[in-house]
């Protein structure tokens, strides 16, 4: 969130092109934020949430329709959950300062929105911290050795977050404290987020980290070289089943055929207990060009149809724990998840309700 | 073998080129021939023996040092028992040639490389079609229902064989029968040989397919649209365990898990029962950059180490049978495999003993 002369922006780093260029991207309107999240420019749980809040606040001070704002942006990605909660926040805000003002003063209900989405931007730094001690006593707690060969998927770091991220900063407290020995890192295809982001923000951590493609992983396993896998999540329904980026289920299903611990690592905004079970979370189904093309040239024969889903989703069966600012849940009940999530009044309501 | 009026070649397919342009390369030396192999502009285990037959024939014929092209050969590729195994044959029947000829004919012992690597050939076509047919009737007792959702990993079709291939030409068969509902094409990261390759053989052969990132395979079993996995191999060993390309042995384990039966397609050659288990099969360790790069351009950030095995070992419990041109092996026991394959005396010798 910026303030120049010609009016309040929202500044973004473009993630679509690190790791070569590191690019900021300016919106001055709702339709190019929801543009930059539609083409993964702004992308990752926590993030979208943040920015889905400064997105109202920006509709709202530059005096653009906040319903139909929020709106939009609530439904620019349908599985992540964050990014609706981030816009009911920061749609709350307003319409409460609106609603108690006299006539309603739409300059005090902009500088709510504005206010909640700093809110929301500090809560999320806080969380990430949470998470990370959290993160590291139970990895100290399942692998007493210490000396963690950890796995990762997709990317979870300060790249996605108002902190340090998800899983990614309960790995980089390991390697903080000395005891991460390796983090394996999946390229995460289609578009490439773990052989970009991660390595990026692992490689400017100073962290021991390899690279290898999502077909890879699966020796790792079998030589006994990775000792956690620990992801992020994009929504968590009310029985601990986990949308995450597509190929997390699969290191689930290996993880638990090699009996190593499968962790996942969100803060509670990312549980919707409006969503069941795993089968009600709607997975968005992504272009096929994504993976028939390559920096726009064809790598598969022209008329090639693909299956694109951006999301699959792990049942809480296969999940070891679920880490979040408020605590671990381990074994993954939706008691115990329930338990660790507050009751958030304003987060349930429709956006447009 | 081409014989224009400068001296024979060896014209080859440079897969590497495909499915964009489709462009002959011409070795006419086995140095060549092995860049070539190394490159993977030839590659798949069927074809790499047929090609290193050819290699040594293409020294005899041209006069070069037969023994020295042999071991140069052999050695391009460590994982592919195939390659060895054309060239053994190619170099015996050079031998016999020569020791049985007064004088030691080198034209003629010439002329019988030429002769066995057109009879391995020749086999190798007619292993595609007994393995097509033996394919064919097991998936019938597999999946009595018909209509058959197939998932396969990288490439084993015609471009890989002096026929159709190995598992390829058994989803060719059930093709032609009207039993393929579809193809599911995994892209096969890091070199796309499931993109470029398997999606341009599908495609001219009017099958129905999808292509999808090997991540994605996950959520198609999950969703009960995975009725049987079909891959080849590049080495079997005694025991039963499969080298295939990486990324095969995480869908072993995504097929136990689902119970989908998991199928492997390879000739008899691929056997090699001078390795004793999976353990002792050497995994070639490729480039790096395989993975960094695309297209030559990094897309990870500069000085990132890459994990980048080509294959991986799929251990026999995890196999539902193995499909030769001789049979069928279910379950995939030692005793079972080695009665389906001939003891062939040339074969057994090393290259150079």
């Amino acid at each position: 969130w910026e303030e120049p002369p010609e009016g309040p922006v929202l500044v973004l780093l473009d993630q679509t092109r690190l790791p070569g260029e590191e690019v900021e991207l300016v919106c001055t309107d709702v339709p190019a934020l929801v543009e930059a999240i539609r083409g993964l420019a702004v992308r990752g749980a926590p993030l979208l949430g943040i920015a889905g809040a400064y997105g109202v606040a920006l509709a709202a001070v530059r005096g653009y329709d906040v319903d139909e704002a929020a709106e939009s942006l609530a439904h620019a990605r349908p599985t992540a959950v964050n990014l609706a909660y981030g816009v009911r926040r920061a749609l709350a805000a307003y319409r409460a300062a609106l609603a108690g003002s006299a006539g309603g003063d739409p300059e005090r209900a902009a500088s709510a929105a504005l206010a909640e989405a700093r809110s929301l931007h500090a809560e999320d730094k806080e969380a990430s911290a949470a998470m990370a001690r959290h993160g590291l006593q139970l990895l100290a707690e399942l692998l007493p050795g210490g000396g963690y060969q950890i796995l990762t998927h997709c990317n979870t770091g300060a790249l996605v977050s108002g902190g340090e991220g998800t899983a990614f900063a309960v790995a980089l407290a390991a390697h903080r404290q000395g005891q991460l020995r390796r983090l394996w890192v999946d390229e995460t295809r289609p578009l490439l987020q773990g052989a970009r982001l991660t390595a990026y923000e692992a490689a400017r951590s100073g962290m021991a980290y390899t690279l290898l493609t999502d077909n890879a992983a699966g020796s790792l396993f079998a030589a006994g070289n990775v000792h956690a896998v620990i992801i992020g999540a994009d929504r968590i329904a009310a029985d601990g089943s986990v949308a995450n980026k597509v190929g997390s289920y699969p290191l689930a299903v290996l993880a638990r055929y090699h009996n190593v611990p499968f962790i996942v690592v969100a803060p509670t905004t990312t549980v919707d207990q409006g969503t069941a079970d795993g089968s009600s979370i709607e997975i968005e189904q992504r272009p096929g060009h994504e993976v028939t093309e390559s920096t726009g040239n064809p790598v598969a024969p022209l008329g090639t149809q693909a299956y694109n889903p951006a999301f699959d989703i792990t049942p809480a069966a296969l999940i070891t724990a679920i880490v979040t600012e408020n605590g671990v849940v381990s074994p993954v009940t939706p008691d115990a998840l329930a338990a660790l999530c507050p009751s958030r009044a304003p987060g349930h309501d429709q956006v447009m309700g």
